[in-house]
């Protein structure tokens, strides 16, 4: 069945291996007779921080405060038009991929800014007013898929479980457990690339090879089995004292 | 003696936590002699977007490639006006102290984007223009301490050892270890507001003069003990065999 995909990528040059990842995402999508909405970001000119200015009808004018304008502006629809039509596109997904390069063990800025402005009170956090009730497998994006596909400069090695970076996915977990999880989103297995700083060509092409591989059934694909908040698992936000007992951390928060 | 601190800060609303937390850093230490240079990055209007108009006299105008143009531009002083500011006043600096509200269990992007743009090639990365050999305990910035003062929205029981966000310090792994120590940073333990979204003004006043008693002797602090790169802990950037024998992630690279 066709499926709807939004690409959001985060780098400015079209040669890029990351841009080499956006091209093969839509060309392999739209083969298979997928719709392909792309949020590129660079190309936009998205504007990255959020600001007053994204309020363009203040509820309290004398004091900026960030989570009742965005309440307000969302739910008055009064927001403005980048970021209703950002809301509208995650909205029309049924996957939603972010390409990007990792930038100081996190996201460029200008995509960081992307999730800052278009996760509005109401939409991404907050859901249906309800506090925190609606998060961590529940919320407005719940039944679509997310991933991230990270192109990583340094060697794999680096990223290995005892490398001195740290694990990736433990760098990538607040983006895939807390911007991704949190508001609903199936989460799948993050797509990285090493060394990206000095690929040989042969390199890059088997690494987009392997993806295209991937994306083929990427519909199908079971994901990163964090735990459900609305599940027996937690008691109020904490981890309930039979799973992962006397265990700390992220790693207890998905059940594997 | 009197020392140099720098005090970053990404809050557009001069009533907000995070700028009354900058007001009262600015006075303590003002009131004890040291110097504080500040970078108000909303106040500044920081370009928070790393892209081609960083680097004016392109090496390579055909395809971007931000390492290549970030090294050029830093080592041939042709950087943008904006960024070596911020590089000097961080070389000037004895303490870096950043202060920002925790947004999707980061930074804010405008604060991400002076991470971006301000550690060039050379400088807080390639230091000396050899590769990985300076980094983690060794860097542009050894000798200087660094700290993050995080306001967060949720309560702390959600960032507890077993609590749902996952905690706080794994959260900001990748800046503490990741952008701070790396470049050479001793990195002083965060120091984390709770609960900010409703703060009652009392609880906020006990929170500032918790801020104020530490701040009286941090330039005393013993740092987070992050394992040094170059020391007989790691081997080629893997931790080695003999220290925490059999685990794995974030922890294994504290020594505690």
């Amino acid at each position: 069945m066709p499926k709807t995909a939004l690409i959001v990528y985060a780098h400015p040059e079209p040669t890029s291996l990351t841009c080499q990842f956006v091209s093969e995402t839509i060309q392999t999508l739209e083969q298979r007779g997928h719709t392909v909405l792309k949020s590129d970001l660079y190309g936009m000119g998205w504007k990255a921080v959020f600001d007053e200015s994204d309020f363009p009808n203040r509820i309290n004018k004398d004091r900026l405060e960030f989570i009742q304008e965005s309440r307000n502006a969302y739910t008055t629809n009064q927001q403005t038009q980048d970021i209703t039509k950002e809301q509208q596109k995650l909205l029309a997904a049924d996957i939603v991929i972010f390409h990007f390069p990792l930038w100081w063990f996190g996201m460029p800025a200008i995509l960081k800014g992307w999730i800052d402005r278009v996760y509005a009170y109401g939409f991404a956090y907050g859901y249906k007013d309800e506090g925190n009730h609606y998060r961590y497998g529940d919320g407005i994006f719940k039944g679509k898929q997310a991933l991230l596909s990270v192109m990583v400069g340094g060697p794999e090695k680096d990223y290995a479980p005892r490398g001195i970076n740290g694990p990736l996915d433990e760098l990538l977990f607040p983006i895939t457990h807390g911007a991704l999880f949190f508001p609903g989103f199936d989460v799948l297995p993050t797509h990285a690339v090493y060394g990206t700083g000095k690929l040989e060509i042969a390199v890059a092409e088997k690494e987009l090879a392997a993806w295209r591989y991937r994306l083929d059934d990427i519909f199908n694909e079971p994901p990163i089995p964090f735990r459900r908040q609305n599940s027996d698992d937690y008691q109020d936000g904490i981890l309930s004292d039979h799973i992962c007992s006397g265990e700390s951390g992220q790693s207890i928060h998905i059940d594997d």
